[in-house]
């Protein structure tokens, strides 16, 4: 019944994934160990990292100018390390959009290393909708801009690259990585924790274009300096290895079940217009929340005509087996959170329920 | 087979705990979920850190002044995070010892933050031993001392605890952490990471004094500031689920089928003295690295009479099953990891391996 966990990350991983993590608990044959007693320096581990770093690049079809890192910390250690990098000491300013509650989490932490200039914030609008690019006002003397591709609590979703490419795009993609192609060379720098399409919670892939590294600050904890994981090829200190070879799975479930990222973003396309269709054929009994063109795919959030309303959905929705949707502690309401993993047929059943459940209430 | 992994760290886990984690990747009854695609933020992981708080708390008699946290970084993280909070903006010196490999990585990270006084190297003689007492000018004025209770690379340990009990005693436990009966409240922070004793690769237990955060610094990094940790009961961001997890199991196998750190203790030190005696007895054919009396009981390193003999033997050893017995690539030699998990049996047939190559070979 994995396939229908709507959880908002941690969320469903594949169960062909599911099946063969377990089996490797037991005992990786390569090594003849627990996947959990093998060591970060064998070779076997050297293989994981090669194999899940090949396929990211083949996946995003990345250019040999870029590092692809696994790292501890989640996205909110990148929140740190990516001013300590970029802004640390440095004279220009970086640019952030601040359009929901995690790239608002990321501009304090910047502030920390120098000059922030906050382009655009949703803030009055209650996070209902994203910018256009007239609204904003980037500048070419930019350190960097930095945004959040997919706003998971207030599933809000940037269906184009905002910024310009003369200045380093800096993005954090944990709640859309690999749900379908980018033009990955517009970027600057991606980051995205794992705990939603790409594994379980524990690891954060980080693909940073080399040039960044020009001018690196030379006082930085070593830990929080890139050079240092890029050097040591991720394993600066013991890796995640269980996160990590999760991670490994899902990129071959993607290449191998799936067959690359057009044809999953087909059939995250496909369940999202399921959803979003029972939401506006609704008659306004189920009320998205955000504005139509920046609807995420990932992550459909809605509310019913009354908080009460909002409580026997959720209710009779996990009595019925469906997991994971309430809202962002937050926000309230409902939250469907259908990362690549959860199946066509689960938004197909859930789709099927709000129509019943509709039907019963209005 | 997995009682013969006597890798370095990730290290061998307890059969028992390896049996319950497959079952939780398919399902956690209690959350009708996959162990990987359920929310940090449900009640049932809620329960999961309360009880590998409260055993770990168990298990050491720890009173109500410290705080237990489960944190990301590894114990690498540790080498800043206690200096940002110890030493930064702070007139006094922090003291080191610099016993090893690990205790040396500690130095630089805290030198970036303060005045630090490397009390006593090792470095001159090869770290083959500990310092005495006598050796450690250890100042009432210091801001904290540091030490690493067992060097794993070089396999010494202390077996006792060295500084004043008037200066915070701050200790890097990962790997002897719950190897046998501590006196925790004489130190002011303990800190261990997973891949030992404890669990998995992917978190870091540390458990530190309420008296520390007095004067901390307002200008931490937020990831970095171990009071956000605090308040949000380690979920300040998303928490490597997984690996906590099976820390709880492995507290509950302490606790249920091992019956604390005291059984446990002797059980290690069943295990060190089989393969200590077999060293002893060897009439100088495996050579212990480590004065007799810094043996760690966690770690056994030898070498036999050259890097030839030592090469034959880790390949007769691997062939017969023997797992991860190759020293630290800066060291070479042999290392025999023995810990918690990794059970008697499995030391005796190291035992009788050791003592069976020794006639032929001598």
């Amino acid at each position: 019944m994995n396939n229908l966990n709507f959880s908002a990350g941690p969320g469903a991983l594949p169960q062909a994934v599911l099946d063969e993590t377990q089996r490797a608990i037991a005992m990786v044959p390569e090594a003849g160990l627990s996947l959990l007693g093998i060591s970060h320096r064998s070779d076997w581990f050297a293989a994981v990292l090669a194999e899940a770093e090949a396929n990211i690049r083949r996946l995003l079809d990345l250019s040999a100018d870029y590092h692809v890192l696994f790292l501890h910390g989640g996205a909110t250690l990148q929140f740190s390390m990516i001013p300590l990098l970029l802004l640390r000491g440095r004279t220009r300013t970086a640019e952030y959009l601040h359009t929901g509650y995690w790239s608002g989490k990321a501009i304090p932490e910047a502030q920390r290393e120098g000059a922030v200039r906050v382009l655009w914030s949703g803030a009055d609008s209650g996070f209902t909708r994203l910018p256009t690019d007239a609204e904003l006002p980037c500048t070419a003397d930019a350190a960097y801009l930095h945004y959040v591709s997919n706003e998971t609590v207030e599933g809000l979703q940037f269906h184009r690259l905002p910024g310009r490419d003369d200045v380093a795009r800096v993005c954090d993609m944990s709640s859309d990585f690999l749900g379908g192609p980018i033009d990955a060379g517009r970027f600057a720098l991606i980051y995205a924790h794992a705990q939603k399409n790409l594994g379980p919670a524990g690891v954060t892939v980080v693909i940073l274009h080399q040039d960044l590294l020009r001018d690196a600050p030379d006082d930085l904890h070593a830990l929080l300096d890139y050079r240092n994981h890029i050097a040591a090829q991720s394993i600066f200190n013991t890796p995640p290895v269980f996160a990590i070879y999760v991670v490994l799975l899902v990129t071959r479930w993607l290449l191998r079940d799936i067959g690359g990222l057009a044809p999953m973003a087909q059939i995250n396309r496909a369940k999202a217009d399921l959803l979003y269709g029972a939401i506006d054929a609704s008659d306004g009994f189920y009320r998205g929340r955000a504005n139509a063109t920046d609807r995420s795919l990932m992550n459909v959030v809605f509310n019913l005509p009354s908080p009460a309303l909002d409580a026997e959905f959720l209710e009779r929705a996990a009595a019925a087996g469906f997991h994971g949707l309430p809202g962002h502690r937050s926000l309230g309401g409902i939250r469907a959170s259908i990362y690549n993993a959860l199946t066509l047929d689960a938004a197909a059943a859930l789709c099927e329920f709000m129509l019943d459940f509709r039907r019963r209430r209005s």
